[in-house]
C-alpha cells in the first residue's frame, strides 16, 4: 500500500517529512511560488513549491492538469493561512495516475456551475466535487442506519430476484428482458417476495434496486432507485408497522448524524427531528381539512395530489412540530391489488404513506394474508388470476397476517439534504433519455 | 402487534398463561390426546389438546391443515420430554391465517425429501423448513460480516446501475432489456462504476445483484447472483488488495460465527480458520507443482481446471493448514481487459483467485489505471473502443493505482454450508430453465 499520511491527520505531523497522495485538486502560480492543493478522501492540503526556475520534479507537474493524481514526499510546516493550519513545504512529487486532462467544469469552486446534464454527462469526475459527493455520503449513512435499525428489532436482509415473470405493481411502466429467448421484466418491487419471506423469517428487510419504466421526466422519477423495503408478520393492522417504519427512519436519521454529519453540514441541510410517535392522520380528515382551509371541495378525491401533501406537512410542523405526517387510510381504489382493507369502511384501506417535508417518502400498509381474499381483490379488479400464479401460491399454505413499507432512498436523501432534482443524489441515474455514463 | 412469547422463550414462563402464534409445524393425533407443533422464527413448541371428543376450537383446528397458522393462549407447563422441556396446555385456539393446503412435502421432516426442481417450485413453502432456511441465515450474516468489515477499513458503501449501455466484461452472456425503445442490458458487474467511485471515495463496496445469461446448466452458475464488490486506490499492486480480501473474508467468518452458528450447526458445517495472512502461490509454480504431481504437464495452460483447484486446496490444507488459498498472477490472457500486467512478466497478471475448499470463490486484481494503457490493451485485443467511451472518460481526468475483487455470495454460501448446488443457497434462483416463483 502507498504509505501516506491523509490530510485531515497532517497536523499531528508538523516537523516531520510525511508522504499525501490525492488529486491535484488546484494550482495557483504565483511570481515566486506555486501552491498544489491536493484533495483525498479526508479534504484538502496545501503544498508549496518554488518558482518556476525550481529545477526537478516540479516541471512535470506544472504541466500536469487538475484532477492529476499525485504522491507528495514533503515537510510538515505550521501556516495559520493555509488549510488546516498547515503546509507541506521542500515537496518531491510524484505522478501516479497519467497526465489529467481537465474535467469541464472546475471542481474547485464551492458550487459546481455547470447545468445539471453537463454535471451527469461527466458524473464519474462531477461526483469528486465535495458537494455532490456530500449528498452520497447521506445516502450511504441512510442505508447504513435503515439496516441497523432493523438488525435491532430482529429483522432478517434478504436478495430477491430483479429478473420476474410478470409486474408485481400492474403491467405499465415496466421494463421488458429477452430472458434466453423468453419474455421476462426487470422487478417494480420486492413485493412479492418480502411477503413471501414473511412465512419463512416472520421479518424481513431488503436493500436492492427497483426498476420502473417511468414515462415521465420530473424531478423526482427515476427508473432505477434504491427501495429500503421490509415486511414483518403477526401484526394487528398498519397501525402495527408504523412504528417500525418511524424506527427505521430514526435509525436513519442518527447514522446520518454519526457519519453524515460533515456532509450535510457542507450541503447547508438539518436533520428533522423523528417524534417518539409520528402523528398520524386519516386520509378523509386530511382532505376535509384541506377542503375547509381552502375553500376548493376535494373531499371526494382518491389521492394526494403534491400540493396536498405540501400543504399537510405545513400544518403537522404547526400543529405538532414534526416534519414528518403519517397519512392513513387511503381509498381502496389508489391502492395495489394487496393492500387490506379497513374492515369497519371497507372503501377505505389499512395503507398509510409517510410525508416529510412536503413529500410521500414512504408506502405502506397491511396486505391481504389470506388466498381467497387476493381471489376475490383480483376479481374486484377483473384481473386474470394466472400471471399471479407465483405471487399467490405462498398463501395458499399459511400466511400470519403482515405488513410492511418501502422507503425511496434516492428521494429521502433529496428531501434530507434539500436537492431540487432526485438526479442529483443518484450515482449514475437513469431515466427516459438517460442510460450512461 | 399480536402480544406473543416466542417458542424459544417458553421456559421462562412456566406456570403463567401465554399467547404464542406460528405455523402448524406437525400435528400427531393419539387415542386420547392431540399434539400440535407449532413453528415460529425461533423454534419449535408444543401444543398438547385434549382428545377428539373435545368441543371448542380445537374441531376447527383439526380440519386445519399443517401450515395454517394458529394463535394459541394456553398454560405453559414443565415435560422434560417436549422440544424446550415445556408444553402449553388448557389451550384456546384462534385461526390467523386462511386454513393451509399442506405443501407437497413434509416440512416436519428432518431432511426435505423433495427432488431439487419440486423444492425450487414451491420455494415460498420449502424455505421454511428449517435446514433451508438456515442456508439463508447464513447468507445474510456473511453479507452483514461483509458489511462490517469494510465499513470498519474505511470504505464507503455505493449502489450503481444494474441498467448499462453495454456489456462491460464483454459481449456474451449478457441479458439484452428494452429500455424505452432503445436496447440496453442488464449488468454484469458494477466493476466500471466501482472503479469510478475510486475516483471519488477512494474506498468503495457494493452488495448487490449481478447478472450473467449463463448458457451453462451446471451446479454453481446463475443467470443473477448477490456479488459482494470492493475496489480501493492508492495500492502498490495487488499484494495491496489481498489482505482487503482476507479481511472481509474474516469478516464474514466472525459474523456467521456469531448470529449463524446454529443455523450452520443444523447443516452439519465447520467454519474455516481464516489465517493472518492467507498463503498464497504464483499461478506458473502451482501449474508446475500440478504437473509434476500428476504427471500431466499443464504448465502451457491459460487457467484452472476444476480439478486443479481441487488439487490445489487439498495442497494448501495439507502443507499450510489453510482452507483459503490466493492464486495470483493468471496468465493475462485469461483475464479481462482492465487487468493490470506484472510489470515484471508482462504475459502474467498482477490478478488473483481466491480459491476455498476446492472452488474459486473471489476473483480480484490491480486494473489498469492510465487512459493510454486501457486505449493500449483494446487495441491489442482488436476491440473497438467506442462501446467503452463511458467506461474510459474517468481514466482520462486522473486515477490512482487501484484494484478490488467481488466474491459471489451464494458460492461462498453454498462453500460453507456444504451445499452440493449453488441453487440451494439462492432465495429464488434464476438460471436457464427457471423464471418463477
Amino acid at each position: 500500500m502507498i504509505s501516506r499520511v491523509l490530510s485531515a491527520d497532517l497536523p499531528a505531523h508538523v516537523g516531520h517529512r510525511v508522504t499525501i497522495a490525492g488529486w491535484l485538486h488546484r494550482r495557483r502560480e504565483l511570481k515566486s511560488v506555486t501552491f498544489l492543493i491536493i484533495r483525498d478522501r479526508s479534504g484538502l492540503a496545501q503544498v508549496v513549491l518554488p518558482g518556476q526556475d525550481h529545477e526537478g520534479p516540479a516541471a512535470d507537474v506544472t504541466e500536469a492538469g487538475e484532477e492529476t493524481v499525485l504522491q507528495i514526499d514533503g515537510l510538515v510546516v505550521a501556516n495559520a493561512q493555509a488549510p488546516g493550519g498547515v503546509e507541506l513545504t521542500e515537496p518531491a512529487v510524484t505522478m501516479l495516475s497519467g497526465r489529467a486532462e481537465s474535467p469541464p467544469f472546475d471542481l474547485y469552486r464551492p458550487t459546481l456551475t455547470a447545468t445539471l446534464p453537463t454535471i451527469l454527462d461527466h458524473a464519474p469526475t462531477s461526483l469528486r466535487h465535495p458537494q455532490l459527493r456530500a449528498g452520497f455520503e447521506v445516502a450511504a449513512a441512510s442505508a447504513a442506519g435503515f439496516r441497523v435499525a432493523l438488525d435491532a428489532a430482529g429483522f432478517t436482509e434478504i436478495a430477491t430476484p430483479k429478473i420476474v415473470e410478470s409486474a408485481t405493481e400492474g403491467g405499465a411502466n415496466v421494463f421488458r428482458v429477452d430472458y434466453f429467448g423468453r419474455d421476462a421484466y426487470l422487478a417494480q418491487s420486492p413485493q412479492f417476495y418480502k411477503q413471501a419471506m414473511v412465512g419463512v423469517f416472520e421479518r424481513v428487510y431488503e436493500v436492492g434496486p427497483a426498476f420502473r419504466a417511468e414515462p415521465h421526466d420530473t424531478g423526482r422519477h427515476l427508473a432505477q432507485y434504491t427501495s429500503l423495503d421490509a415486511e414483518l408478520g403477526f401484526i394487528t393492522d398498519h397501525f402495527d408497522v408504523m412504528p417500525v417504519c418511524r424506527d427505521a427512519v430514526a435509525g436513519m436519521v442518527d447514522f446520518v448524524g454519526e457519519r453524515g454529519r460533515p456532509a450535510l453540514k457542507s450541503l447547508g441541510a438539518a436533520l428533522p427531528n423523528v417524534p417518539a410517535e409520528i402523528p398520524h392522520i386519516h386520509f378523509t380528515t386530511a382532505m376535509a381539512m384541506i377542503s375547509s382551509a381552502t375553500g376548493v371541495d376535494v373531499t371526494g378525491e382518491d389521492d394526494l395530489s403534491p400540493a396536498h401533501e405540501r400543504w399537510l406537512c405545513e400544518w403537522a410542523e404547526r400543529e405538532h412540530d414534526s416534519e414528518l405526517l403519517f397519512v392513513t387510510g387511503y381509498p381502496l381504489a389508489s391502492k395495489p391489488f394487496y393492500t387490506h382493507p379497513d374492515p369497519a369502511r371497507p372503501q377505505y384501506s389499512n395503507g398509510f404513506d409517510l410525508l416529510f417535508r412536503g413529500t410521500e417518502i414512504v408506502t405502506g400498509g397491511q396486505r391481504l394474508h389470506r388466498h381467497e381474499d387476493y381471489l376475490a381483490a383480483l376479481a374486484r379488479l377483473g384481473f386474470d388470476p394466472a400471471p399471479f400464479a407465483g405471487y399467490l401460491q405462498v398463501f395458499r399454505h399459511g400466511m400470519p397476517p403482515h405488513g410492511g413499507f418501502a422507503i425511496g432512498l434516492e428521494r429521502w436523501t433529496a428531501r434530507l439534504t434539500g436537492a431540487s432534482n432526485v438526479r442529483q443524489v443518484t450515482l449514475f441515474p437513469r431515466d427516459l433519455h438517460r442510460l450512461s455514463p
